[in-house]
């Protein structure tokens, strides 16, 4: 059974204020909590089926509480329709700050908003091998139960960082890429270094102004016919592939 | 105002059943209404605030039932939780067959369910200039408001069309490409006719077994990451890209 203070306290971390406070979010569902109970993430408390606990029982006890509950419990608790497994409320890192680097690829997020846009960039990161992210602090909560769920466990390995960008974009030593309609096209590009920012913009209203002096290289997926925009999660993984296949 | 009979007809239209039985489905938001108001479709019905009715005199007048009515009423007949502009109620536009072609892309979608990716994908078409989708039967259907919604108005480009895949494919006579793990790198394609169809499986288990004596060549994004998967959306937007930059 999940008690009412654990069930409290996980209806609390919905929301990024009490996820601040307590420094803690939580994973939904067989394979996100298989991945963070295998992963070096502090494990605060585990609530699982019957089931999920006699198949995967040597992985559980690194949870400082493993708890069986009823799949109705984590629904209740969680924001899934449907979840025959596990929830596991997870201590959230320590963040390191971002350190400007001299080589390989960051993606750059400026006020990108859709919980589900940045899960689905992150897991892009994490197929594309891109280790950092760093995002306007205005950007969506990496530990909101939308990203985490979209990130599918690509969380646990690209980090993420909240920063004002203007002053790091200002000051890197390295080709600035920014997504832009009417740039350069991605498939005609060709490198000067083998990394560089890659800026992704606001979904509807792209890049902000007081940036656009910080890029270097505006850039463009061609198209060939006739929508108007791509979904930023579709632009980041198209210039991620065409970037990183160059180098 | 939308009277009881309206309100209770675009309510029944969130079901599939319905939109079947009245051959209608409805359309939401400032641009898509727009979009669909300057296309050949028939809308036989607009719900737009006066602000929208006033700025848009001019477009209004081919819907068969103009009428005025509130914010609050949008959002209880749709599906939107914010919408001060206009739902359009249109027809479905009569099916034509998909006849085999000998030249261009065709996406094939082999049971995908979700109707945001089936949304995005039809977005995704339209950008590179993709006329039709093959659809698998029991692929999410094309006009659920959840992929009207993300398709943004490329549904009006794009054409749908829900039959059976092993027969269709098994006669082509042109290339079959098929999105697996572990097949020929996107990034080291050359094309030995210039175009063919694209097959993008189900979210979780891929493209059916029956499909796969059909594809004539099993192709694969690589990953630079650890990553399991893409989204198909996403894994859709790398093939289309990687194969109409050589097209």
């Amino acid at each position: 059974m999940i008690s009412n203070k654990w069930l409290k306290l996980i209806k609390s971390l919905h929301l990024k204020k009490y996820r601040k406070a307590e420094q803690l979010f939580f994973v939904e569902g067989e394979k996100a909590v298989l991945e963070v109970l295998a992963s070096d993430w502090q494990v605060s408390a585990l609530f699982a089926t019957e089931h999920f606990l006699q198949r995967y029982a040597s992985v559980t006890a690194k949870a400082e509480l493993v708890q069986q509950c009823s799949s109705d419990e984590l629904i209740k608790a969680g924001t899934f329709s449907s979840n025959d497994a596990a929830l596991a409320v997870v201590k959230i890192p320590a963040s390191t700050g971002f350190t400007a680097h001299r080589s390989g690829w960051v993606l750059v997020l400026d006020q990108v908003n859709d919980p589900g846009n940045l899960g689905t960039i992150i897991r892009i990161a994490d197929w594309y091998g891109i280790k950092h992210i760093v995002c306007s602090p205005d950007t969506a909560d990496c530990y909101n139960p939308k990203v985490i769920a979209a990130a599918k466990g690509s969380f646990l390995r690209v980090q993420l960082h909240y920063q004002p960008l203007p002053a790091l974009l200002a000051t890197s030593t390295l080709p600035v890429y920014g997504a832009y309609l009417g740039g350069e096209s991605v498939h005609s590009l060709t490198l000067t270094e083998n990394g560089g920012f890659i800026v992704l913009g606001n979904e509807a209203n792209g890049i902000s102004a007081e940036l656009e002096d910080t890029i270097s290289r505006k850039i463009t997926i061609p198209a060939f016919g006739q929508a108007e925009s791509l979904n930023v999660g579709i632009a980041a993984a198209v210039i991620c592939d065409n970037l990183l296949r160059l180098s």
